[in-house]
């Protein structure tokens, strides 16, 4: 269904080319997807579900010591050709009486921008005339709905005969596929990650596997395109967006289009998947459940996706309240992770006005609330349950497991007592809980769990590469207990199941590394060190054994490493081998600023060969990578998942196989 | 069926698990997957598909002053369970007596190795004590069968007592699924790299694109794990190999398993595809026809793969023989690509024993002989057809096409003229008029065509990475050509398509770069050149366009570019900018050795930032690396390619698609 609209998108673009608007080379933009002084958003290309809401904002700018002309219209009209009947005639007529919702009164504002990195670097070294002014004028249509399936053209007149338009996409609604939808999403996981966590856990003999990854036995696999809205790098937020609304969307933003106004609460907002299943008729199967599970904050991008809308992800305490207040929240049936400092006013505490929000989650919405593994284990009730177990992001597998020590060095007890979190569970252990509870609340109306490896993307960053293929072998291990509990409970018949990534980081192996000859050479023997990297048939087997089956390494600081890396990184050194004391810190600060700003050099506690940054040199960590990332599917619908897709598709699909939308 | 074998064999090994013999970790190897002193080739975990030729080697090793003992014994016994009935009821029997081949005479030689990378280091100082001597005392069993498929295992019994088991599996023969099968090699391609060509070629709007890569709209992706047979890289020849014999082999190998004597023409072999297809009965569908395509010499590792039989892939004078002469060779319809210095002894001609072997293939075997586009683009005849357009690789896409005054200083007329090649064909011109004489000559029984886009690897080594896309694209577009086609021509229903790639290279796009903030520093600016590079949002979007719509940018000299690199690189410079003036030139040696080795540093031509090499420190270029590559797959049969998959895997599969065997 979804591929047939693609194909009649193109079509009807080809025959109004004129229109098309291509995004504009650059790096610095004045707005988004808005080229012009006129913007529309959602913009051009946009894909919708049939009857899900979404606000609508225009802008018109005008640069320098220009004013914006107030006078503006905005009209949309059906397009005829696209295999729908057209209500319309076929005419453009004004957007609010087609779609019978008022704009807001005309807003002004202005803002700054830098037109390109000479610009933005000049601003950096103090110089305040290097930004350009931008004046708006703007309104905004909230809480459009467009039920009719087909193509729409919406035009922005502007500025006395300029115009924007926008080619809209309208899918249908589908027949229901499965009940339940788990959406695994290995935050930065990436194919040549999975083939590295696999080496290192995985026997084989001959070069050939004797045991396989979980995802490794899933049937279907497809590749996600995950550019931004207007950048061919996405974060977190924006792509985990794109999973839960179908829209692009820019840097930081969760269920919105970004505009240009200065608060972060008044972006035009698009509906989640959460939404759209908890504002389901009975009819087509009832209000469905939500859960949302997390190694990382639950306010953190990925997560926060799920339910919440805000220009700036780093909105944390208002994502907590969000959560449950406002409009439609989602109220999610279990919410399981770290981020405790936002629920809390204690020690490290940040919450919204000072609100103990375990309290209110408790009181307003009836949410067990819990703190430890123990806890979780034990719970057999069917409320809705609020796990914290962190007050930041949750310790990662290694430091879970094997370096404990390292968490008792931190203050991260969740309810703010300042004594470190000792007993966080493990990812299996929140999704099983997760799936639990969810089949007891929603067993007849069915489920949709989002369920997070989030310190893969987390460990990468600071190049901590065993962190964060340990992180991916978690994930792995759950989705492989995941698909045992669902046969089980004879569910994996109705339960759709994806495991993807938002993004990826430039992560790859290319040998191995003898760490006791390299360690053999002193820090200035740089040159005898490199040759401790095996490549080719000198690359040979790295030494990670499983030998107790548990789908981990017993044994991280071996002989044989790998010989890894990324194209992107800040200047840093390199060993090849296992950081024991807890994260990877490769770049610091220098002390003196360099013109205006702070260069980072290689963390001076690290050892190895020096490898200068690749990246702008205030870069402390690795960035995000531009490649295609994986998604493994099976179960009910999965086959639409097969082949090259935008990740906008992924939630058209993933509606489509629980017959989502109107 | 491959499926259900691949799950069975798991069964009997577990069931036999005390025999499973775990590849050892280690950079260096006495020799291949032969961890013990007693070796068997075929080793454990081979494959085979029934009624495959192949050769069976035993060594019997000593190290150091020990001889090895010339007394040691093969047995054989097909294991219950595996499905299929037992012909020898389940007892060892005398290797030669229940295959009804006899083994050649015990051959006896000696050979070195480096126990690790301190010996190997070490012997490059000019120590000869390093190495560790062997004695060796192997037979060998030629042309070898097993007609009927199940699970046996191969017990090598050596040194009183001692002994080596190896479980080999043969499949079944299928019923034929397609009439033609279309292999297409983007040497080196990865899933980053098509994500990168993509966004050099294809228009976007709103971050979505509007028009897709070819491979991007193929119905079926699988991931194909590359490990060699004793190693976690591969080289391409072996890799090349898994696909034609479903066997893995070592870096260097061409349809045979390494041994350790010194000739490269000795080791057992594996019979091909190709050879399969040539011998099929006519009951089966009759001898089908077979076209190789290459950008690369003819002789090159992917090529030389689909008809050769050598440890040494460098044996190339050889391998132009091996195509025509010897038992049973390809003798291919169709043969075009570079290669021509193997085929003459003229100016830079290098044919085995000075032969005009251009001369013997038109006349032993009838090859109409061409060497250029002109002259490909006229055949219309129904001879096989000899094309070699050049004495070596055949030039890029960007040389051919877009800077071809670069092609005019060499003297790469394939005929040994000392001019240069002017008039080279394009990739997709090969691949037409190659399914054109197929079609003529075997339009009843099917045919293979092997089509490799060799200089996308080519042009990754030297971190050339605008040459090694512009090859990708040209891929992609003849992949697109060639089904339109096929489908003119209604073979599409009846022609698997395959496309894929041997390995990877750790490629990957992070971000854009303003060239012109870039070149207005000077070289010793470097922290500057560097706040050039955008990420996240300021990646935005680079400036290469394809107004023209021929599936390639239209100016590769643009202001914003890619921000991309690999982790695996020598000492080198980097400024993001396309070279103009022909393949980049890295790394070069340093005139002083360090040691006895010589270092080698940046190239003193190239500008940029600086990078100093994450590899050993003699490698002049960029090597590969470990990630799954992806195979896309369109036709009957292409299910199969589903899902994640060993490179062996895709020979057997294509096997069950053309019901070879037996």
């Amino acid at each position: 269904m979804v591929k047939v609209f693609a194909l009649a998108l193109v079509s009807i673009a080809t025959a109004i080319s004129a229109v098309a608007a291509k995004d504009v080379p650059g790096q610095f933009k004045r707005l988004g997807a808005c080229p012009t002084l006129g913007c529309v958003f959602p913009p051009d290309n946009a894909e919708f579900l049939a009857g899900a809401h979404f606000d609508v904002r225009v802008e018109v700018h005008a640069e320098d010591s220009d004013k914006p002309n107030p006078k503006y219209s905005l009209s949309i009209e059906k397009l005829k050709g696209s295999g729908h009947k057209n209500t319309n005639g076929n005419k453009a007529v004004d957007f609010s009486k087609f779609t019978k919702v008022k704009a807001n009164a005309q807003e002004t504002w202005d803002f700054n921008y830098y037109k390109d990195a000479a610009a933005y670097w000049k601003a950096q070294d103090g110089d305040k005339t290097s930004a350009t002014p931008v004046h708006v004028a703007s309104s905004a249509w909230r809480g459009v709905q467009l039920r009719e399936p087909g193509t729409y053209k919406v035009t922005l007149k502007y500025n006395n005969g300029k115009k924007t338009e926008a080619i809209w996409t309208v899918n249908p609604v589908s027949k229901r596929k499965a009940k339940n939808v788990i959406l695994f999403i290995g935050d930065g996981m990436t194919t040549p990650m999975i083939a590295a966590a696999r080496l290192i856990s995985k026997s084989h003999t001959s070069g050939k596997y004797t045991k396989k990854m979980h995802m490794d036995q899933f049937p279907v696999i497809g590749h996600v395109m995950t550019h931004s809205l207007d950048s061919l790098i996405t974060d977190s937020a924006n792509s985990a967006s794109a999973y839960n609304t179908g829209h692009k969307s820019s840097a930081g933003a969760l269920g919105v289009y970004p505009d240009s106004s200065a608060t972060p609460f008044d972006d035009p907002k698009q509906e989640l998947l959460a939404e759209l299943l908890r504002r389901r008729s009975k009819k087509a199967g009832g209000r469905g459940g939500v859960g949302i599970v997390t190694t990382a904050e639950v306010q953190d991008a990925t997560p926060a996706a799920v339910f919440a809308h805000t220009r700036n992800r780093d909105e944390k305490a208002t994502i907590v309240d969000q959560m449950i207040r406002g409009e439609n929240p989602v109220v999610a049936d279990v919410i399981l992770g770290g981020g405790g400092k936002y629920f809390h006013s204690k020690t490290g505490g940040k919450s919204l006005n000072g609100t103990d929000y375990y309290q209110t989650y408790s009181k307003e919405r009836g949410y067990k609330v819990i703190h430890d593994k123990d806890a979780l284990l034990k719970y057999k009730g069917s409320d809705p349950l609020l796990g914290i177990f962190h007050q930041g992001n949750m310790d990662v597998w290694l430091d879970r497991n094997v370096y404990k020590d390292n968490i008792k060095k931190t203050g991260s007890d969740p309810t703010g007592t300042g004594q470190p979190a000792l007993n966080q569970p493990n990812l299996d252990q929140m999704v099983i809980k997760g799936m639990e509870v969810l089949e007891k609340r929603h067993h007849n109306s069915g489920w949709f769990l989002m369920a997070e490896a989030a310190s893969v993307d987390k460990m990468m960053h600071p190049l901590d590469y065993d962190r964060a293929l340990a992180d991916l072998l978690e994930l792995d291990s759950t989705v492989g207990k995941t698909r045992e509990w669902l046969k089980k409970r004879k569910l994996d018949k109705d339960t759709l199941i994806l495991v993807t990534a938002d993004h990826g980081h430039s992560f790859d192996v290319y040998g191995s590394v003898d760490t006791q000859y390299f360690n053999s050479f002193s820090e200035s023997e740089e040159l005898e060190k490199k040759n401790s990297i095996g490549t080719y048939e000198n690359s040979g087997w790295p030494s990670y054994e499983d030998a107790d089956g548990d789908g981990f390494p017993d044994k991280w600081d071996v002989r044989y490493t790998l010989a890894s890396g990324t194209a992107a990184f800040p200047s840093h050194r390199e060993d090849f081998q296992i950081n024991i004391g807890g994260a990877r810190v490769p770049a610091v600060a220098k002390s003196v600023s360099h013109h205006h700003y702070k260069v980072h050099e290689p963390n001076s506690t690290e050892v190895g060969i020096l490898k200068p940054g690749t990246l702008g040199v205030t870069e402390s960590v690795g960035v995000h990578s531009l490649q295609d990332v994986p998604v493994f599917a099976a179960g009910p619908g999965s086959q639409l998942f097969s082949g090259v897709q935008d990740n906008t598709e992924i939630f058209h699909k993933i509606a489509e196989v629980l017959g989502l939308g109107n």
